[in-house]
């Protein structure tokens, strides 16, 4: 766990926090990026060596709509930057960590994630990213 | 607001969660605090150029406690660092932000900090801090 990458957000309407996280910030989101097999649309705000990504659901199914549905808008989770995310996978599981898909998948902003069962890590969503090379 | 200085997580048994994000950090805490203001017990895992603080509450009434009655465990606030916590109480409060305590307080890490309300940030309980000097 090299860094905290990014804090994921979600939010019910990603163009009424983009100026939210604006005001708050005093910076513009700069980029935002659609992440089809999640769902979700993200925008992403630069805070020192760190990401904000803020999440939406661009479709009612979608983990972050079942979210928004259960609790309410607020922090989904905390991402850490990982430089060998399989290693990462073998070295949690072992430490007794619950992995939710042990096969890497397609995250947003060119990364590679595995998130971790919020149940093994006290309520916190831990996602794992790695840059795709 | 500089940098994510760290995140704050409510954990009900400070000992077991010490040994939680030491397995899932791979490193140990670097020190344990307690705020009597706040009636917090605090520990801190330094991650890249941010930190995880871990929250206890160290008596019955404390906000921890409440939190952890209304809620459960898991991720509290998030505390940007400031380099003028006055200043930016003054913009923050210009752009429409609820603040909870407008006059600076006493934190954990030799800090001077201001909560944000979360109805105004989408959810999430904001921390402004400030090194002491």
């Amino acid at each position: 766990m090299r860094k905290i990458e990014h804090i994921g957000i979600a939010v019910k309407d990603l163009k009424a926090s983009n100026d939210l996280f604006r005001r708050l910030l005093g910076k513009d989101s700069y980029k935002e990026e659609e992440v089809a097999g999640e769902g979700v649309l993200t925008s992403f705000f630069q805070v020192g060596d760190t990401k904000v990504e803020l999440l939406e659901a661009s479709r009612p199914e979608s983990p972050i709509a079942k979210y928004l549905e259960k609790r309410s808008e607020g922090v989904h989770h905390i991402a850490f930057d990982v430089e060998d995310i399989h290693a990462e996978v073998l070295r949690l599981k072992a430490a007794g960590f619950e992995i939710l898909n042990e096969t890497p998948k397609s995250g947003a902003d060119n990364k590679l994630v595995v998130f971790l069962h919020p149940k093994s890590t006290n309520g916190v969503l831990v996602e794992l990213c790695q840059e795709r090379n």
